[in-house]
């Protein structure tokens, strides 16, 4: 079912599909060194939680293999630094911080090892977060399928697809699996202003593996919602509290407020990974402000007035009493959930 | 206080600010025949139902000018055919078919006269619609400017400045007179995919007269009505139906159930012009579908994959229950509306 690879490891390099240039140019960044991986994942080149996740897993390879002829202590430190910065390359995807934790713990863990042993164990490791995230994405397609109808129209935000993560994708996971699955399946995909990830990235997916689907600006979806026009919203996260408050792109909030007061079932589909267990609340979850060059400019256009001052979240929080549930790669979560999601704390 | 002057009837001709081409480029463009007024509503050089309206005066000017050598039979005939052409221009705006409407009766009832006093005659009218605009906004604005606290922070949504009218504007018009009022008033203006006239005009409008504001994308506003950050949210109309239910730009809708939802004020802004006294429930509103490339390109640049299917409705409708009150030249209309608003039928 998959076709698309947003990241894959060879020859000493990762290969990344340029999300700056979609849809119009398909280009392979490749990063050599983790610095390159940092710029990747600052720059957007490889964007949504999972998939920064597993950037940052091989960041952290392809730091370790430039530390290998270092001693013991030089090699220990550098990681050390390597990491901290690959950690602060995005603020709000957990994922990051997750990816970055279990690297350093693997060092920790190993560190009577060789240099070289080391450096080729994270390598190992990245991969092996790469093997997990497809799995879990397959698994998470699979429970979502079970909510959705033999004939439905969904409501997708951002991008969730395959270029968001490693695999099938979340959201866009259970798109594909509903829809290979044999179900008649209609995907409205908001364009998610002000980076476009709807209109260049999931059209984009969509139209490649043929899911019949239409583009809306984002204030349209109000109005289908109303109507009885869409029968599911599914959107990721990036960021999901112990009692289920959700961070995930800007205008996550907006629908799921329009889809309370009408009744659409509004699930979040997102790895456990996901799920910050240091945090028990939204307002606690950073949001990260991204610059106003992503409003004011489209595609190097300058589309406001020189000099307009802009407020640019890159995320909002979703509440959980707006979430219908949560699809993991475990199953659904619903309410209670600050009940249900510690039951997922492995 | 009014400054900006969206169109203005000098040399025989229309000279309208080209709003296509705003914030960047300030350009004048000449209409010299009812054709290119036409055009102009069309291709949206002019918008914003009150100008739209007043556009639609000065192009039956124009015609009039144009067929006043011809017989009065020949002159009614060619009069009706511009003025059906006009009607057509836009679909959802009511005050074009209600200046359309205002002509031809003005022509029906004073039938007797020379065609070259009716051409003049429609001239005048024009000139008059214009000048009865201007003194409807400031008593918008004035009836407005009660419903503003005295530190107020206030979302709008698309144009309803001077721009999408002859006088202050609607909406942004209760924004200048109470930030002219020495009220201390800070507005959040969101963009309105698609056509982003709250990006380039309502943000142009701001910056030319030293409000303070900040631009957003659409999908932030409702993060910050939650938050309380939103004093007042204040749109214009497009048409409202007897009962209340109001035609506006796409995205008023959404707005409107998150300001519910929080319990934030929402007020329409619109002359009683805009008032469809044909017309009961919104339901029976037409709503314009523009174009799929105002979704896939932005300022000629393809934003979305070649082929993507796109849904383009131009305006949503706002249930009654949703709005707070409607401020009208003759006061602020509030529920049960279906009684109130037939009150300003004259």
């Amino acid at each position: 079912m998959k076709t698309i690879l947003a990241m894959e490891y060879k020859e000493d390099a990762l290969h990344m599909i340029d999300q700056r240039k979609l849809p119009h140019t398909y280009e392979i960044f490749i990063a050599k060194t983790c610095q390159e991986v940092d710029f990747a994942i600052r720059d957007m080149v490889v964007r949504g939680a999972p998939a920064i996740g597993a950037a940052a897993g091989y960041g952290a390879a392809l730091a370790a293999k430039s530390y290998q002829h270092e001693e013991k202590s030089e090699f220990l430190v550098k990681m050390n630094e390597s990491l901290d910065k690959l950690n602060t390359s995005r603020p709000t995807a957990v994922n990051l911080m997750w990816a970055v934790k279990r690297m350093r713990k693997l060092i920790e863990t190993h560190h009577k090892l060789s240099v070289k042993s080391l450096a080729e164990l994270v390598l190992k490791e990245a991969h092996t977060i790469v093997r997990e995230d497809q799995a879990i994405n397959l698994a998470m397609g699979s429970h979502g399928n079970t909510i959705i109808p033999q004939r439905a129209t969904i409501l997708t935000h951002c991008n969730t697809g395959a270029l968001a993560t490693v695999g099938i994708g979340t959201a866009l996971g259970v798109v594909r699996t509903a829809h290979s699955s044999g179900k008649d399946i209609f995907v409205y995909a908001d364009e998610t202003r002000p980076r476009l990830q709807g209109g260049r990235l999931t059209a984009w997916e969509l139209m490649q593996e043929n899911i019949p689907s239409t583009l809306i600006a984002d204030s349209v979806a109000a109005t289908l919602i109303r109507d009885g026009k869409i029968d599911v919203v599914l959107v990721g996260a990036d960021r999901i509290a112990t009692n289920g408050d959700t961070a995930n792109k800007i205008g996550t909030f907006m629908l799921s407020v329009v889809a309370k007061t009408y009744g659409v079932p509004f699930y979040v589909v997102a790895p456990t990974t996901t799920i910050d267990f240091d945090i028990d609340h939204g307002t606690h979850i950073v949001i990260e402000e991204r610059n106003s060059e992503e409003v004011t400019h489209i595609e190097g256009v300058h589309i406001a007035p020189e000099g307009m001052k802009v407020y640019n979240p890159a995320f909002d929080i979703t509440p959980h009493e707006n979430i219908t549930g949560i699809v993991t790669e475990k199953g659904i979560v619903r309410a209670p959930y600050a009940e249900n999601i510690m039951k997922l704390k492995v």
